[in-house]
Formats: structure tokens, sequence, C-alpha cells
């Protein structure tokens, strides 16, 4: 087999066989494909796509480039992951809170990058949280809590790690096959019973439209269904943040609220939503709506906020109901109308500009910066309005970003319909 | 500007501007692009297509990255490029023969790779010919004879040189854009006025249809038109060798017979079309009608031979009319019929096992090594009647390439129809 060939093959749309597929990942990782091969594949496959066999094969080979976890009893395994978005706190209620149930929640996450979020960054708001945990450390705090949050470690899917890579320079990232593989190695490889994926779409989403994100979301489940995996998604509105939060100490503290039973309620209805997907795909209830009244309980009865704390504890946390934040502002409207549309990307954006995210993974985070969004889309505005609560380091800081998110507020002078928040697939 | 967002735009089957196309090429050979975005951005070009401006302008970023031949008398300058076949050894006879008409040849030409053979290595037959000359020699030996056929030299075009090798090995030869844009860099970097090109297809070809062949010739007369240069295309039959002849010396005898008057009607043609063509666009003569009769006679009289012999003795060559060939052998037809179809790329691959071709550039050849094709397509076949001459260095190398050209010769029961050697674009 010659690298060049395969490359040829998927350039002029062809399928590959597992074994062609197979051959290139594992020539890869072995330094017997150089970055400029692997990044003309990618690009072919970009352009060609892949049928689910081969998106199979492309998951099974960056899969068993490195470990699964093993399983050290049987309570069934369940895992959600997003595609990311702004204010996406929903893993820092949902791993407790399903917790409670009996099941296992192994979840291994990662940092923020561009205006998209990380569990572990808003996590580490919390003095002396730790995200590098060892496999025996994960399997020991499974068995205590049934929760844990942390980062990947280094032997799953190294695969998955190097091409990612290549492809962030090489505009090789907006491919459902490749998107579907890297998402779904990383998840099998934690030996799951059943995943749920919130497929984001919107301005503040990689995926900008509906359509879009229900072909991925139609790959995810058919992959994971492929690997005996129980595998369910959502499609979830992205067109402004979930919940009213944005930046690190702001979602954890916003979380917090929504594991004490209140808390905004679209971060609560999709965090029940996705929840009760999951117990039901773990055979726990026999249907969402069995689930979701048990789920509310869980959360009314301060249960998953008590297994929260644990599990802040068991990783070293300093627990804070309402963590410190920077000094705050308030952005008022300069006049009224109903809030049409929010550019996403313009927010996350500014709440990096504040230093509450990163355009580069080694650059530092100031967990206490952030927004608070005030609106929503539909909103009647009146002139002198609160819009928009800014926690900045500086006034200045505070000055610019208001000046940014007026300009990516978008108003009507005619009623607006709100967004519903999840679609079926 | 930013590679990565000039790939996806690329990808995202965006038309680019030439400074973004300019960026990307100076980049890459200033070292500031890396091989694998490179590879990325060849291959969104191959699965997107270019538009005939952006063809023009990678076009101009290649001539640019380096020299242009100066020009130190006002004769028109004319050559010639073949996209590569078997057995086409136009060049040798197209190259004295136009020198007799007042006009300039500045002929940069190549070796073989793979299956098409290389006009350097047929000249090379002759012993001491040098064809590493300076640009001082090129243009003396344009003053005194008019034509010269040498190596590109290393600064002409330095990013296509970098960006063809790894093409090769990336799977991103097959574009219509980077073809173009490759040899007419090139062909600009000589500083012509006509051009003329000789776009083969077949199954000794690198294109094998003629459809595909059309648009190349399309695109590569639009873009020398572009650059004030009288560009011509014709498209002509590569579906079995031209002329009897493969091989480095057996081409190089071949041509001198063209240059006696005499030699296989297909070469004369050609080499008679694709010259008339030339001196009609450098405005030597009304029409290609009267060029033809001109050029004849310069056939005949022995005018265009002289020239060659000239041109060899200029370059340091021992001219010899009848070059020594390896022992031969004949191959004859087990059973009577008539001959339907020939697969040029097992002709290519036989003459390259005889050692007569390489697949690396750094291989050596042997020059005595080749075939004499007896039969053409459409040719009535007796049984025994001969079918190919062998020159092999080893009576086992000539059985194992007898054995494989009878099975690339396909024989019909009923009559063929011979195929016609040139098309009209």
């Amino acid at each position: 087999m010659f690298a060049t060939s395969i490359i040829a093959k998927k350039r002029d749309s062809q399928r590959l066989t597992g074994e062609e597929i197979r051959f290139m990942v594992e020539g890869f990782v072995a330094g017997a494909i150089p970055d400029y091969q692997m990044s003309a594949w990618a690009m072919a496959i970009v352009c060609r796509g892949m049928e689910v066999d081969e998106i199979a094969a492309l998951t099974d080979a960056m899969l068993t480039s490195g470990v699964r976890m093993g399983r050290t009893h049987d309570r069934p395994r369940v895992d959600k992951h997003s595609t990311g978005g702004l204010g996406d706190k929903v893993s820092l209620v949902l791993a407790p809170l399903l917790a409670c149930f009996d099941v296992d929640v192994p979840m291994l996450s990662g940092r923020g990058l561009g205006i998209t979020g990380g569990t572990l960054d808003k996590l580490e708001a919390y003095s002396g949280f730790n995200c590098h945990l060892s496999q025996p450390q994960i399997d020991r705090q499974l068995d205590r809590i049934g929760c844990v949050i942390a980062g990947t470690t280094a032997d799953i899917a190294p695969a998955d790690r190097r091409l990612y890579a290549l492809r962030d320079v090489t505009g090789t990232v907006p491919s459902i096959a490749l998107i579907t593989s890297s998402i779904m190695s990383k998840k099998l490889a934690a030996s799951l019973d059943a995943l749920v994926l919130d497929v984001k779409f919107g301005s503040a989403a990689f995926m900008r439209d509906l359509n879009q994100a229900r072909q991925l979301a139609d790959s995810l489940c058919a992959t994971g269904q492929r690997f005996g995996v129980a595998t369910r998604a959502v499609l979830s509105d992205m067109n402004q943040p979930l919940g009213r939060m944005v930046g690190n100490a702001c979602e954890a503290n916003e979380a917090v609220q929504v594991l004490q039973g209140a808390g905004p309620a679209d971060v609560r209805e999709l965090t029940l939503h996705l929840s009760a997907e999951l117990l039901v795909a773990a055979g726990k209830f026999a249907d969402c709506e069995l689930a979701r009244l048990a789920l509310v309980e869980a959360l009314t009865s301060g249960r998953a906020l008590a297994r929260y704390q644990a599990m802040i504890a068991a990783q070293g946390g300093q627990f804070n109901p309402q963590l410190e934040l920077a000094p705050s502002s308030t952005l008022t409207a300069p006049s009224g109308g109903w809030l049409q549309q929010v550019d996403g990307q313009q927010i996350g954006q500014t709440v990096i500009g504040l230093g509450g995210g990163r355009m580069r993974l080694e650059q530092p985070i100031d967990h206490t910066v952030g927004l608070e969004m005030m609106v929503r889309i539909g909103d009647r505005i009146e002139s002198q309005q609160p819009l928009v609560r800014i926690f900045a380091r500086s006034p200045q800081a505070a000055e610019r970003a208001a000046t940014e998110i007026l300009a990516a507020l978008t108003m009507a002078e005619k009623p607006v319909a709100p967004l519903p928040l999840i679609h079926s697939l």
C-alpha cells in the first residue's frame, strides 16, 4: 500500500477500505506518513466525504492508536458530549446529577479554545481543583462518587490529538467524517454504555445551520451504534449564550444555581433533557417523562449538589457556591425595541478580550471575568433597560467590551419570536 | 493574510485574489508556509478548481519566483511543449527545423520520468552531449544556430520545482489549474512570442480522454494569451507510441530519419503540423499551407539536418546518424487478426524494465535499449508476422519484455479503424 495511492483514491471520490484507512492513521502516528501527505488526505476527505463504514474505520483506527479505559465494576457508564458554544455549563450539572442514579460518568473534557469555553477551565475557578488525574485516580473516584471531570490523558487516541493539531492549521476542520471520528474515538475510549450528543447550531456554534448540525448528529449516532454504544443526539440552539452567564467562575456559579433547583430555564431544561435521554438509554427508566421527575427531585432535594461538592473536594478543589467575580458594570439599552439577533462570534471574542478565553492553548485565563446576558432574543426592551452586566479587570476593558457587545446585538422595531431551544433530529 | 484562511477559502469553492495566491507561493518558497499547508491547498485546488484569472495569478507567482530569460536580439522566439507520451521525438526535429526560418527556439526540456520519455535523455544518446548550459551559453548558441535544447536552470520558476515535488507525493498532480501554471510558468520564463502545445490523450498519455485534454488545452491557451504570447494547442492521439521507435538512441535515430525527409508518417505529420502553427503564429507565413511547403523543403534539402548537427556539435555531442542499439530480437504474432488496442502504460513500463526509462529522477538510463513497434492500431496482422523488435541487454530481459508486450496488445477478429492522429480543439 502507498499513501499517495490512498490519497488519490479519496481525491477521486472512491470509498477506502478499512485496511487503507488504518494504514494512513497508523503510518501517521508512527511517523512513516509525513504531515504533508496527511493534510492532503484530510483535505480530500473534507472535499469528497466518507461513507458510514469509512467513518467507523477511521474512528476505530484513532481509538486503537491509544488505550481504552478499563471497567472496574458493572454500573452503566454514560457520558455527554457537546460540540461547543457560549455559556454551556451543562456538564458541571449533568455529571453529578446522573451520578445520583447509580451510573458512572467518566467525563474526559477539554480546555476552552477560540470562542468555545472549556469545562476544565470552569472547574479550575475553584481554588485547588485538579483535572490531571491518572487512570487509577479516575477509577477510584468513579467507585466512590460516580462522577469525574478530568482532562484527556495522553494515551487516549493519540492519533486524534496529532491529526487535530494538523487539521487546525490546514483548513481541514469542517468535515462530518473527521469531526465524527475525532469526537467518537475519544468517547469510545471511555468504554461507555450510553452517550448523548448535544449538537449545537447557530451564530455561536461551530455549525451555523440546523441542516449541517443534523448531518453531524446522524453521523455521530450511526458511528456510536456501530460500536455498540446506545448513542442519542439532541440538536440545540446556540444563536445566543446558554443561560445568562459567560465566563469561567460566572458559569460555575450559575451551574450551582441549577444544582440548587433554580437557575435559568434554558440551562435547566437542556440539562434535564440530555440527562433523561441518558438514563433511559442506560435502562434506568422506561421513558424520559419518568426520568425527568426523578431528575428534578435529585436537584430540589440537594442530592445532586452534594455529589457536585464531593466531586470538587475529591479533586482537591475548594467549593464555594458564589465564587468572587471581577468588578461589574452594566450596559444599558440606548433605545427600545425587540432583541432580534446576537452575534455569538463577537460575544465570544469579547470574553476572550476580557481575558476569559484564549486563542492559543498555552494562553493563561482569568477566571473572574465574563458577562451576564440579561436579555434574550425575542425580549421586549425599553430604552435604558440593563442589557448585559460586564465583569472586567479595569474600566477600560469594561468600556471596550460594552462597545463590542452593543455592536453584536441587533434590535428590531417589531416583535420577534423567541427561539426554540431543542430541535428534533 | 493567513495561509489557513486562504486554504479554507479555496476549500469552500471561493475565488482567490491575486494577492492571496502570491502570498501562498511566495510564502512557500520563502519557507514561511510549510509543506503540510501547501499540500492541503493543492488538494483544495484539485477538488474545487480555479478560474482563468486565478490560474493566471498562480502562473505569474511561479514565474516571478525565478528569473526570465533576457532577449539579445529581436528574432521571434518560439517553442513547443508536449504533455508527454511514448516515442515522442518531435522536439528533436522541430527545434532545428524551425531554426531554418530565422526564429529562435530556446527549448528548455526535462528528463524522462515514469513512462514519459525525456528529450534530454534522447539527446544524451550522442556521446558527449551537454544539456547543462548557462544563460550566456544558451544566448550565444541561439545567436549562432537559432536553436538550443537544454535543461531548465535552477533559477527558472523555483516555486514550480518545489511545488511539483510536493504534488508528486501528495496525489495532487491531476489538476487543470496546477498543470497549466506549472507548464506555463516555465515556458513564459523563456520570453516567447509564440508557443504551441501538443496536448496528448490516450492510453500512453497523462490525460486518458479527449475531453480532459481539450480542457487542459483551453486552459493553457487562455493563460498564454493573457501573458501576451501567441499560444496555440493541438490535441494528438497517444493511444500507441508516436512513430515506430521507443527508447533513447532508437528515437534519436528515428528523428534523424525525419530530418532526412523520411521517417514514419505520423512523426513527420505531427512535426510539420506543430511547426507550421508556430511559423504562422510568429508571423513568418500567412497560413499553414504555405508554411508546410517551406518546412517540407527544409527537410528534403537537408537544411534542417545540418542545423541539428550544428546544435549537437555546439553542445559537445558526437553526431551519428545511426547510433548503436542493444542486440535485437523480434516478437511475432501468435495468431492473426487486427490490432485493436495498445496498453500504453504497459509498453512504457516494459521500456523502463529494459533500462530505458526511470521511476525516480536519480536512476541511471541505458540509452541503447528500446522497442520498435512494427504494427499500428487498425493493421491487419498475419500469424507469425513480426510485431515488435526488442532491443535488450540480455536474452532474459528480451524474453520478459516480449511476454509483457504480448499482454499489452489486444487483437480483434474483425477489421478495426485506424486512429486519427490530430484532433481539432
